[in-house]
């Protein structure tokens, strides 16, 4: 039985002009945690969340992580949590969204001031942090102002976790949510967060996969200082000649890794999965309109997802040390490190791949019979996730995009990593939903980032169907 | 006959300190050609020699060479020219050196300052230009007082081009010694260019070739933008991988190029060029000493002279376009563009090196089968240059040096190129020697530059003697 949205839908439009005004207010400050000299705003902006909460009746702590490492003159931004309702009856959601965002200057090339929100005539609200991610963490702040004002009981408890340091690094964010694992969070029957975006602009969708990232280096070094190529060009070993070759065994042009027992570690494709790619709203020519350039490898919109979405790709992303400005120089570098990373996916262990990474590389390597000296290593890995879309987390969600879009969602997984997804998973043990408010033209991270206003406006709906459809969902 | 020397020889001697107060004057000017605000100290360092010329009976001006290009507002610094005798039944030597030095602080690492010569107990005389190339400018200088102070005739007459950009290009130079190559160069019976360094410390030599450069660049571009790794691997052609690839394709470790055809223009190894190498006082340890490592390509000395001297090599230099910072960053490059440089020897021609290298470059690339897009071009060319070590102003020179350091000098090419060296064979016909004042070990572009005192001094009257051995040496 569908719930009786009515009269929260009703106050959702009424106060609509209100809540683009908290976005508004939201958005005039510039909490980029990135620069030590808006720190301050970022504590602002934690301030006036909090405020904001308090005000909607909710119990609130901005809780401290400290110094920032690195950066000891520096306090961390707060987390800001938040509990409404407490009532052992109902479900209880964790959502989690962030409050700082990417560092913009108008002279970067945007159309309007970038910390003031300006809505144009096709309803496009520009400013930094609209869509990421102050628009979905303010949807669910007027989730809770319009079922008051429309006098609609929650049907959920509600746990909120915003953090201020996402766009650098989520510095200390880890801990904390290990940290509060059986405290704040044992309450959490499911996680939502609402911080990725749609395929398209026009079908929402439900995300329920990310890939890993597993991050190399490969430095090649020989003699004691870069030599002249015109002096000793011929007569000595290069190592930019011999990193060259090496990086040329990573990965074919048809993006085919190339590495050993690597492509052995990838869940098989079942014929289950085989038929969901069909059914998601994405053609060629997204790919083509994303990329600026015909240049994708595959030939079909389905094995174009596969590749993104529940294949492993390998991209080789720079040379460090050597000669890398323009114009000219006869250098022969002396130490050159390669950097390459390995977008991982079930059921791929971190240590499985490092190891075929470091026995394929060193071999390479020992067949150029080269005098120099190579040494490859793990900068950093990040696991991949795919949680059940099957689970009553997703199936409330979907109900509530057709209940307020008129569509079945599209079932998503994502390219990319968002690594607090599997830091809620491991440390709740629950059922994690990507639940995204913006569109694929957003441009976050970009110059002119915008969120659209029905997004935010039937995203505030979404947000609140989905905790009405929670509440009714049998377990399974 | 040997000529009588000893009277210039005593003069030199007695006037050593007063020769090395004229480098500590030389020197205490920064005559620093590639920094803006040192322009004047150029000037003022062409007043200097003029001056000093003038002193010595020179006829001496100094000719502009018009505004700088691409830096209009300043004066690119006069070469200056002096002639020194002007009897129609002597030869007339041309000689070139440089009067503009390569940038120095002292907190680069220098142990003494920069621009105050600083002479140790070794006699090893620190300051920047010491050794590149004020010395061997002033050992000219040297050798007109000495004669003129012992009552000694000059055998020959003395023609002086010193310029003050060969730091920053020699921009304007070229086009200097075409216009003059029928005025003011046009009595030379042949050139002397003391601007390069022993092969070693303790045994001059005369270099009689030098390798050419052909710069290239290779673009590789696919999408509009910058992508993100994540949202992209394996759905779109990288560049990167791309070039990694074409890279590869060009050497290989062992210094061998790859372009085919390539070899096939390089002139055969005679029997009697063969023989030269194993008198060359040069060994192993050398070559590690300089490289500060044992990543030699070869196992002889005599295959590494020939890897240096008389066959072409390829390095690859970077990447621009690339992540290129220490780190990591999780960036598909947009358009990389990777640099590489052919040093060139007889008997490449450019125009059939490019067509070689074009050829390579696009079919390797035609076998991705990519649909990113490919172009490679020239940078800038340079052409090897050989003279005839036959002729006889290196027979003079190599009596010279027979006659002031007992031993016959290493005969010797370089890996390198020095421009203005085919500049004046083009312009003059005539034969053009190098012959080195300074030694192996004298830093010359680093930290530390010195010059020997044993180097100038005796230096010094190496080339005097030798143009005492040009007066009396048969055309041949």
């Amino acid at each position: 039985m569908a719930p009786q949205l009515e009269p929260f839908f009703k106050q959702v439009d009424e106060l609509s002009n209100s809540f683009i005004d908290r976005l508004r207010k939201a958005v005039a400050i510039p909490s980029i945690s990135a620069q030590d000299e808006n720190r301050k705003d970022v504590f602002k902006m934690a301030q006036f969340l909090a405020d904001e909460l308090e005000g909607l009746g909710a119990e609130v702590e901005q809780r401290p992580l400290g110094k920032q490492p690195g950066k000891e003159h520096l306090d961390l931004p707060p987390v800001v949590i938040a509990r409404y309702g407490n009532d052992k009856n109902k479900r209880t959601i964790l959502v989690y969204g962030h409050y700082d965002v990417q560092p913009a200057l108008k002279e970067d090339g945007w159309a309007t001031e970038p910390f003031e929100l300006t809505v144009d005539e096709q309803g496009r609200m520009f400013g930094r942090g609209s869509t990421d991610d102050k628009g979905p963490v303010l949807g669910w702040l007027n989730v809770i102002e319009a079922h008051k004002k429309a006098g609609v009981e929650l049907p959920i408890n509600l746990l909120c976790c915003f953090e201020g340091m996402e766009e650098y690094g989520s510095e200390g964010l880890e801990e904390f949510i290990q940290a509060e694992s059986k405290k704040f969070f044992k309450d959490a029957d499911a996680v939502c967060i609402s911080d990725n975006y749609w395929l398209g602009t026009e079908k929402p969708c439900l995300t329920y996969g990310l890939r890993g990232c597993n991050y190399y280096s490969i430095s090649v070094s020989g003699p004691a200082q870069d030599l002249h190529s015109g002096v000793f060009g011929g007569s000595a070993h290069e190592p930019m000649t011999d990193l060259v070759n090496v990086l040329s065994k990573l990965v074919d042009p048809q993006g085919n890794i190339l590495i050993p027992g690597l492509m052995d570690l990838v869940a098989p494709l079942s014929e289950e999965e085989k038929t969901l790619y069909s059914n998601i709203s994405y053609t060629m020519d997204n790919l083509h309109e994303s990329l600026g350039s015909e240049t994708g490898i595959h030939a079909t919109k389905e094995r174009t997802l596969m590749a993104r979405w529940r294949y492993p790709s390998l991209s080789i992303h720079g040379i460090e040390g050597a000669y890398s400005a323009p114009g000219a120089k006869t250098v022969i570098p002396a130490k050159v490190i390669g950097k390459f990373s390995i977008r991982t996916v079930p059921n791929m262990e971190s240590e499985d791949v490092n190891r075929l990474v470091f026995e394929h590389v060193k071999a390479e390597f020992a067949k150029l019979n080269s005098k120099n000296a190579l040494d490859v290593w793990l900068q950093h890995d990040g696991k991949w996730w795919v949680a059940s879309p099957k689970h009553w987390n997703f199936t409330a969600a979907s109900k509530a995009v057709k209940q307020v879009f008129g569509v079945e969602p599209d079932m998503t997984r994502e390219g990319g990593s968002i690594p607090v997804t599997l830091s809620f998973e491991q440390a709740t043990g629950k059922n994690v939903l990507l639940l995204p408010m913006g569109s694929s033209t957003d441009a976050a991270h970009s110059v002119n980032e915008k969120l659209d206003k029905r997004n935010y406006i039937e995203g505030t709906k979404l947000l609140g169907a989905y905790l009405h459809y929670v509440a009714e969902e049998p377990a399974i």
